[in-house]
């Protein structure tokens, strides 16, 4: 099939997308990326999911710590903790000066989406790497602890506080990156990844021109729970503390009206019936590089089927 | 003797101080720092004058380099290198940590002598490292390829250039730091320690209010050039493209006026009867701790003799 766009979130949306640049060449796929995560912290412009997808894409990943980049050390961090300084947010000494030179080149007035591909492009990364937005949205997380920034929540608390709901400051005024709104005029189709779908995926249907045009194309998510749990991040338990079950078929309800059809997990599939558009399971948990590349390649084959299947 | 200050650039006057810190208590010694050759790079307040001193102070100074901090990895600038970015300016992981504290804060409201009280506190030194000014005085250096920031020069051309002169932007508008001219007000007699006359001291001496406070003092110079060649940095490159002799001589002959006394090293003895003001001489090249602080008693005991015999 023809152009595809890729929405992805953090490191488990970021698994699906590396399978995805591996059967799918730079005039096939875009990735476009959530931005409400990204924060400033110690006066750097820091993009987590830009990262995440950025560093799994050179593959230069950090499969240790599950997030970061390879081969990483900690000498900063350490030092910083120890001169009295903000160590919450454990900045290994590479990933720093990923920061560093995005903050340099968005100072000198790159755009986001400038400076996410001159950075992609000196990893040696073909394919492009579109933020949702140039402009700021940041996702605040409503809990019992306030209204929290989204990595306060997510690293400084750790997850912990019960969360009642998300807002995404400055969504109204952000322009969807036109990368984005250029691709979606002859897209054939879109793959959700396995992303959180509250904080990673809704920041991007929020944005009103993103959102609007999706609902006109064959849309397809794969579900970031699996067995009840979220293999990476908070998504099952932000489901419960949202009063929903933590399953896939609560995944496949937030994204009714949006999504043509849906991925589960093989240990899932018993769940299939319980989702209102069509729904394949397959092994979904990503371990080894071609897992990531045998669940992309399902999710290509069931988008085009779905395209074929139009009326 | 009471109270003494210290004047002190970068790498080759904090040996001294550090001799000094190891004979003379903090209600008995204050040091007073070069800012000129701060500047801002990557978005980070760099004082490298006071980092040596806290460095040295701290003894967490790095000996293989002879510059920067004990222990130092350098991953984040050859990664940064990597990405396209900046990385002619050398910044260690660890140092790196110093600098982002400093300017987080700066940010915050910090004086640059708050954050450097708060620095050097984290890293166990009693003594008070006082910047010569919280307001920015600049260094530029007048040479061959124009004028120079003082680090692009000192760093990034590697002193390469032929000098022909200094000046110190902001010099007319900077107030002495009332830390010193507090000091000043019952200070018994001043060490300039052996750092560069033309871009470590006379940024202090050129400050009105201290180099006018200094006249009325006994002031003794150690020479940073021994045997015709600066034991640090390019004090003697800078002394013959001035047209000057890169000797001990010459380096009295600047401070004119100013000197009460001067302290060469025994290598140079013999040009002892050439310089205008009583001279002792005696090893001076500073390698173990014990130099340092042999060094720092034969100052303190030079300086309370000078005391002694005044009229």
């Amino acid at each position: 099939m023809g152009k595809i766009l890729a929405l992805t979130g953090g490191v488990g949306g970021a698994k699906l997308a590396l399978g995805l640049s591996q059967i799918l060449d730079p005039t096939e796929l875009l990735f476009a990326v959530n931005t409400g995560d990204d924060f400033e912290h110690l006066g750097l412009h820091i993009s987590p999911d830009i990262d995440s997808l950025t560093y799994a894409l050179a593959q230069q990943n950090n499969t240790e710590t599950g997030w970061g980049r390879a081969g990483e050390s900690w000498h900063f961090i350490e030092t910083l903790g120890a001169l009295g300084g903000e160590d919450w947010f454990r900045l290994g000494d590479k990933d720093l000066a990923l920061h560093t030179q995005r903050t340099q080149l968005l100072r000198a007035g790159s755009t986001l989406t400038e400076a996410t591909a001159a950075i992609a492009s000196s990893m040696g990364i073909q394919h492009t790497i579109a933020p949702m937005s140039n402009d700021p949205v940041r996702t605040i997380v409503h809990c019992d602890l306030g209204d929290l920034a989204f990595q306060h929540y997510f690293v400084r608390e750790r997850c912990a506080p019960s969360v009642s709901g998300f807002s995404f400051s400055g969504i109204a005024n952000a322009q969807l990156n036109p990368l984005i709104s250029n691709w979606l005029a002859d897209c054939e189709g879109v793959i959700i990844c396995p992303s959180n779908p509250f904080v990673s995926v809704d920041p991007m249907l929020q944005l009103k021109a993103f959102g609007d045009a999706l609902e006109s194309l064959p849309v397809i998510a794969v579900s970031p729970i699996v067995g009840g749990i979220a293999i990476k991040g908070p998504a099952a338990k932000m489901l419960q503390e949202l009063n929903m079950p933590a399953t896939a078929v609560a995944v496949a309800d937030h994204y009714r009206g949006l999504i043509d059809g849906f991925v589960i997990d093989q240990d899932d599939a018993h769940l299939a019936s319980q989702i209102q558009v069509p729904t394949i399971s397959t092994p979904s948990v990503m371990v080894t590089l071609d897992d990531r590349i045998n669940l992309a390649q399902v999710c290509v084959n069931f988008l085009t089927s779905l395209r074929a299947s139009e009326p």
